[in-house]
């Protein structure tokens, strides 16, 4: 019988704080002591989000107000930029799942870089785990710290790193192209984000400079052992959850797609979460979409060793809360797909 | 410790069979026996639903191909029409819901007048018990038969029913406006759902004359003990699942909105699946989405005595598959909630 | 040859402007002079409606930059409850096309009531035309300012009033159950208003009590030349653009839904821009979207002498910029269906 | 004064039928002399599109009962495989804007690779003009038959060409990421478009062998006056109309990416339909839909010399109808834009 982890969740009025709650609810150890949501501190959470109403849950209050003390696990769903202060100023018994990106990249320069301004907390830095679970499960169950995973990065992390590890894919052409739905860029009130301008039309946007470039290229060049760089463009697609990552890239001499394809069968046959498609079969955001899975597959490019890979994941779950609740279960030693292992809700 | 029972579904390749093994890979106690799906027997299910291929779950067969000894329980899925004559073939032992229309109207004249055929069953029809879970839980108990309620009829009967039985509402002047996501409509290949005929525009249909109005009408009647005749236009909304239904309708003279509340709140505060809202808040469909929760709120007419009400479900859900296993839930004496207490996906 | 007007947009930065600017774009008797957008004062007009970059119109300006010698028309697209003072403020030549709600109530008691504080300029409303273009066509003709109606009230009108005013009607048990497009709302950045949480759901608003209503009550009362209360429910629809009515009424005694049909017919015969459909077809706001063009049609309810009317039109056009230009068609002796004549955009 | 052109649509109950008609609608100079639609031949043409109702356009009849005597132009807008033999038979005196991608590839030979059988009208290949107006005009004004070109192809064609023809572009790595309407996939009765397969997800298919592949490839050839090779890959966004088009190219070593954007400028500096955007403003189908724009823009890639081009057009118009009309107003020697000067509708 394990015991009950008693929980804290920092930015519970955002959609990653509300599909944290979403899970944990079928978690049979786990409790919620406290929610924050500063701008919305004092309201009821069925106020924040009414479909949740009837579960009980506690008022948002203010982060100053929570008493850690007991506290086990902090899940952190706090903006980019105010997160490293914040988990710094946390007492040390806490263990703590960070949703943001302060934590990814572990060359604080180059968080310099892309950020604008210096890293806040290059001490903790050091001891964060990048929290992909499938990659660094080992880690992951001792770690204080996890860095959870940007949805871009995920996605495209799944299908290329078996194939860079593997020496079977080359590192130097590598094209990703993202596409994803609308609960990435939150729930804050932009005009850029209300109904009128992103139904029924899509656009790129960042092109040739996001964020999330430089975490994959960290991530890509761990697993090719060398120094990555990637062209990559997201694009803002009229559905609120759900990301499809196609990729371009070319096999090094001597390998095939076939070869391609037993690498990635072979690293996923055991993983709950993973599945390499039946050959010919695209991947579809609808057949992911509410859950923990990510689809995988594999096709033929136009000229000999082009291959284009193509990942589905849920943007909201296994690019943020699921797998922010699968390295929780990895850290505490619940089996990995407790609470997450909901099939996806199609149609 | 419960026995596990053995289930079959028939028609698993539509939306509702796909929603009951959602909610049914949750269930400690369920097995699937077979799932049938004649135009597509033979096919792997995942081929049919790829995102439920990684559950192992059995071929698509046809229906004479089932071996029915052993199995406890049916759901029914098939199309309106064709499911009289396939019950009544079912050996006597397996107990069955009913998804379909076949077996909601209790008088087979009405059924004949509106399905333009005389009922093929009306002997087993006698046993059939409706299965609005909230309002005949007793029967349901030990019902051989199931005839699970249509969405409309249960978006309509769980704000009203209470209402008149306690004689707070008039019956005479009821009018249902209902507002249904597209699943409603089924997953067969037509031209008028083709998702260019039906993404960001709307339309009545069957308007004074949808088959759902006779359904709502007989539960109506029970409930105010005399005949009750409404008014009901059905509608198609840009939204694969949600059912919202707006009711317009009048006190009784020494009736007032306050009245209308506490009955309600009484009538549903034990149960785990209906909530009144917090006075002043609208129900919305996001709120219920994916979840086997119901909705409804009371709000003050134009004038004195005038009452409006709103309900808000899952078309597939409460109105469909959810209350399917609710009612399997009832009839072996599981848990109410078993399997189906998720919380609503939202986004 | 007809000479060219001189017009101005004020509020040219949200929906209505943008969307009057598409129509006259096609107006072969119209210069723009102006467009004002206190926010955004400065910036070139394709910053903030990218898709008209290529026009060549004019850089947003603050209203008091506007010289408005020469100016024959200004349409004010402002919000509700700031255009009173500014309309007065205009100089006497200068004739006016209002889109707000400002000056649509004749009763500035129930302008008060219903806005919370008095209106601004009551010398002013005494002059204002109410312009529902086939209603009031004589009276527009001459009128310094139209109150241009609001969508809700156009699609209620447009069926109810040649119903009402040849006594077909009975004005006394009048519901509207009304759906609209989210354009309705604004360009504004709400929360409530992000795509995340409108898309595929839906939900009632302002239930007995928004603001269209004693706007409609005004006309009803009109036609009918007596009191009329109406119950009257407004719905949010995940589309940006569109509206359909449904409006459950009662035929005076004598009068049958025959007699209905062919009132509205005939009053609508000669009409370009008003259509009875077929019987039996439903009308679709696909079939009116972009367009000035409303649908009408007329279903026979559960209980004799029940009637169900259906219209749909667009609420940016039909509702809102395509009527308004209608009317400076009209107040200019214009062909009225010049630049507006747009079919369909379906789909 | 222009003659009026007498003009029939072939196949005019799909979809880029009824946009040819939204357009033509607008022209002074075209009369519709009839309308086919083999499968609903006798059916009045507002029944096919009830938007279309008031116009008073021809029923739909067959083929085979046109009278060709007298006709200026036939469009035709029949499916790919069909069109060959009918256009064969057309009176010589009839010019042909054709839709169909029957007579897009000039090399017969790659025809049948892609097609699966022989081409049926060599002969008359030899004749035909590829119809992307701003490339051909010169060729188009003579010609009897048009091949209009693809979505894919238009949205490809635009960025490429120029950049291609000067020398400016390597054409060697040049990798094509497409996101299509729904709209392309046609108005047929298909499980797969269906409303609730289709909302709020996304994949990719067709991935590498799509039949537009060798269309842009003979395209791209010309431009370059080398034998071109890419990799392609389309995708369907739930959105009816859009395509949005995301091309990672190379540059030629001693040109910039200002090279580049100084020669789409230049080239595109007086057409009316194609813009190229202010440097950093992303494409977005939002602003073209339902116009025949054009919307360009580049953007530096990661590595020296690596360029991003983003377009977007109105697959249904640019892609499709508009673009047909267009060469149509080339080929009989009216305004180029007559008739399809529309602003694109947004929101």
């Amino acid at each position: 019988m394990s015991p009950t982890l008693s929980t804290v969740i920092l930015g519970a009025s955002g959609y990653t704080g509300a599909e944290l709650l979403r899970f944990l609810h079928h978690h049979p150890h786990i409790s919620i002591h406290a929610l924050t949501g500063d701008s919305q501190a004092g309201q009821p959470f069925g106020d924040v989000f009414p479909h949740m109403q009837h579960l009980g849950l506690p008022d948002l209050v203010h982060l100053e107000d929570v008493d850690m003390t007991g506290v086990d696990l902090v899940f952190c769903c706090l903006p980019h930029g105010t997160t490293q202060d914040i988990i710094a100023a946390l007492p040390a018994h806490v263990r703590v799942v960070d949703l943001s990106a302060d934590f990814r990249l572990f060359d604080t320069n180059t968080y310099a870089t892309w950020y604008g301004h210096p890293h806040k907390a290059p001490a903790l830095q050091v001891s964060a785990v990048y929290g992909l679970s499938e990659l660094y499960r080992e880690s992951i169950k001792d770690a204080r710290l996890i860095a959870n995973p940007g949805c871009y990065p995920t996605s495209s992390l799944m299908p290329l790193t078996p194939l860079l590890s593997a020496g079977i894919l080359s590192p130097d052409a590598i094209i990703i192209d993202s596409k994803s739905g609308v609960t990435g860029a939150g729930r804050s009130a932009k005009r850029n984000l209300i109904y009128c301008e992103i139904s029924e039309g899509m656009s790129a946007y960042g092109v040739g400079n996001h964020r999330h470039m430089p975490e994959i290229e960290q991530e890509l060049s761990r697993a090719a052992q060398k120094d990555v760089r990637i062209n990559f463009t997201p694009h803002l697609i009229p559905m609120r959850r759900g990301m499809l990552t196609t990729i371009y890239a070319r096999l090094h001499e001597g390998f095939t797609l076939s070869d391609a394809r037993q690498q990635l069968q072979q690293r996923y046959q055991h993983e709950p979460f993973v599945h390499v498609l039946p050959e010919g079969q695209a991947p579809s955001t609808h057949h992911v979409r509410g859950s923990n899975h990510c689809h995988i597959n594999l096709f033929a490019g136009r000229n000999d060793g082009d291959i284009i890979l193509v990942s589905a994941i849920d943007n909201l779950v296994k690019g943020a809360s699921g797998q922010a609740i699968q390295n929780m279960n990895i850290m505490f030693g619940f089996p990995e797909h407790t609470a997450i292992d909901m099939v996806a809700m199609f149609p």
